[in-house]
């Protein structure tokens, strides 16, 4: 047999490892240096407390005959639909039905997953700096991929000009990695560039639980025109500390059509065909999270993760360093102090204040020079990560 | 944008849906039957205690900011690869190296993503009849499907000859619909077939649990050969009733090249870019189902199911209905009496028995005239199905 030849065509994926790996050098050398780890993006609360309740309750159901749950509903349980159409409904003000809804084990699951409905020869807009999967799950497709670049000149929210069409556009917001935020006007825009040029817009809204002004929009169904262009991917991973649960959900709008078929059917026949559903105690989890206890338990969480955001941006701006999101993201994106590149940022973070972060280079082109941090530590380290970031950077 | 227009040749999928409709009617207009379900696939006992305990314990880890747990590993926790690796040593007697084994939402999932590794040039073998989701992937990634003729005459396992050449070739056994299960000997012959001709065996052995006789095959890796051309999908949803909690693993061995490049790496660059590893309170219950303790109390189940499929074959021999299946499988497949079509006899057993089973024909040409009743039931109520059918069909 013959191999899907677009793999060759891969970057090997080294960010992470490559970070990893330093790090680990530098513990062996210095075994006792207090590390601070400001990198990744996984969260570090435990699980709220409906969230669990339910999740036994579930566990205790399936190990008795009579409320024990087989295959689940290949589209997500009428009880955790019912959750998400109630939290559009409630928290952003967005009406969809439960039949536009259809759950899986996550985003990145579902924003790779999605190109399958579509042809291999349509072309994508990607940012840079991205989420890195978006770009391989189109390489490994063989798809022709295009950038618009996201810089310092348009405060990392590009807007498109005639030379971006696409039929395939990606859109991040709030942005990883740099944890900015389109305004409505903004995505205004984009919608009509969509609807003008034919374009699907892949909405990634992973992080819309951290937006906190209530003038930006945390579904993209808020813009007007955007059910006939948008597909939307929502995740409880970061809404709910759901990264090792698993489970997020993708809107798709009944009026979204291409080529005479709709989306939502093709989408439902590929779900149907290639995935049996989440399990159910996950999806019991899930639907406790938007109760009203659930969702006020959560909100504390995301107010925890914020005090962090908070703590670094005063730092930065006593410092002087220029930076990107914080505001409506668990991200901060700033400028290495110095014009120092991404990697002698990580290193000097590393060895001066045994501090480790992600360097922006990792993410893209644009993303050199750039460094992201996460405010999804302890309260009391991330402070007194600022505080050696400080004593090392004050001038 | 374009679709992918490959969808367009996908045939309805109205096998289940059309059950569940002439089942409905026929409920409406009499309402007093008592209708005895033997059609889906599904299990019907809990989940075993081991499992159970696992999971609850899990979730409170999850509650606690000391022992929550983030992203899972991509390819599973070492917990559970272990516990898969000691399975496979000793229930099965084949050793697989960890680092060989990928933990995933399910086989169906795997059997349908894997595909993404190979070119959709390549040609498919499938046999008919057969699980439906593997013609269905092919179909959507636009690949030459041939079939393999499976009937009464090779006992519903089809031997390759020169004309059946393909570079995929999907082999499910014990077979899902016909429970038939291929012996060392057959298998060894499709093994040398594949290398002969540079296939890709696609194993399912989703059913492995239910092979008693310790001569048959429960793994492909048991045969001389297989890994350098198989690839093994299991799952813990018949082995463990694990249907509504969702967990598989496949198995591909490191040996296993094509155009110089590991299928391995493949597979694993395709799991870490498009999935993000099994809900970590999932592996824990995976994992209790292979400790010795967790192993006796699946086996138990195993032994209640196959009650079932004893008491179906003692009917159904003393009615002198020719059947496959049943021993080794929880799947009868049976030729339907007086050579009746399968939709026609699927009236006949609604009508005359109130018992709901599955049309052959549903799962391919080959299935027409044959029927498939699952052993999955109750066994007060499979006993009560049988002496219903004795008594209609008894000369």
């Amino acid at each position: 047999m013959k191999i899907n030849k677009n793999y060759l065509n891969l970057k090997p994926s080294y960010l992470f490892k490559n970070i990893a790996e330093r790090t680990e050098k530098y513990k062996k050398e210095n075994p006792d240096a207090d590390i601070i780890r400001m990198g990744i993006g996984d969260v570090t609360l435990p699980l709220c407390k409906s969230a669990v309740k339910e999740m036994i309750a579930a566990s205790e159901e399936m190990s008795d005959i009579n409320s024990f749950h087989g295959y689940p509903e290949s589209f997500g349980e009428d009880f955790l639909l019912d959750a998400i159409k109630y939290h559009y409904s409630k928290h952003i003000g967005v009406e969809v039905d439960t039949s536009e809804i259809i759950v899986t084990c996550g985003a990145k699951e579902d924003t790779a997953n999605i190109l399958d409905i579509f042809d291999t020869d349509n072309t994508v807009l990607i940012p840079d700096p991205v989420y890195p999967v978006y770009l391989d799950t189109n390489i490994m497709a063989g798809r022709e991929v295009k950038f618009i670049s996201a810089n310092a000149e348009n405060g990392f929210l590009p807007m498109p000009t005639e030379k971006d069409k696409a039929d395939i556009i990606y859109i991040c917001s709030p942005n990883n990695p740099t944890g900015e935020v389109y305004s409505k006007e903004q995505l205004k825009i984009w919608v009509d560039f969509a609807l003008a040029n034919n374009s699907v817009i892949l909405y990634d809204a992973a992080y819309e639980m951290f937006i906190s002004d209530i003038e930006l929009p945390r579904s993209i169904f808020q813009v007007e025109g955007a059910r006939k262009c948008a597909i939307e991917f929502c995740s409880f991973s970061k809404t709910a500390g759901f990264t090792g649960v698993r489970c997020g959900y993708t809107v798709i709008p009944k009026e979204l059509e291409a080529d005479g078929m709709k989306l939502l059917d093709m989408w439902k026949r590929r779900q149907s065909t290639k995935f049996n559903g989440v399990s159910y105690v996950v999806q019991r989890a899930a639907a406790a999270v938007f109760t009203d206890e659930g969702y006020s338990e959560i909100c504390e969480n995301i107010n925890y993760y914020r005090t962090n955001t908070e703590n670094m941006m005063q730092t930065f701006d006593s410092l002087g360093i220029k930076y990107y999101g914080g505001k409506h993201s668990p991200y901060i994106w700033l400028k290495c102090p110095s014009d120092m590149k991404s990697w002698d940022f990580f290193d000097f973070l590393l060895k001066e204040c045994n501090i480790v972060g992600t360097p922006g280079a990792g993410f893209g082109e644009n993303g050199e020079g750039y460094f992201r941090l996460s405010g999804f530590g302890n309260i009391e380290r991330t402070k007194e990560a600022l505080k050696r970031i400080e004593d090392k950077l004050k001038k």
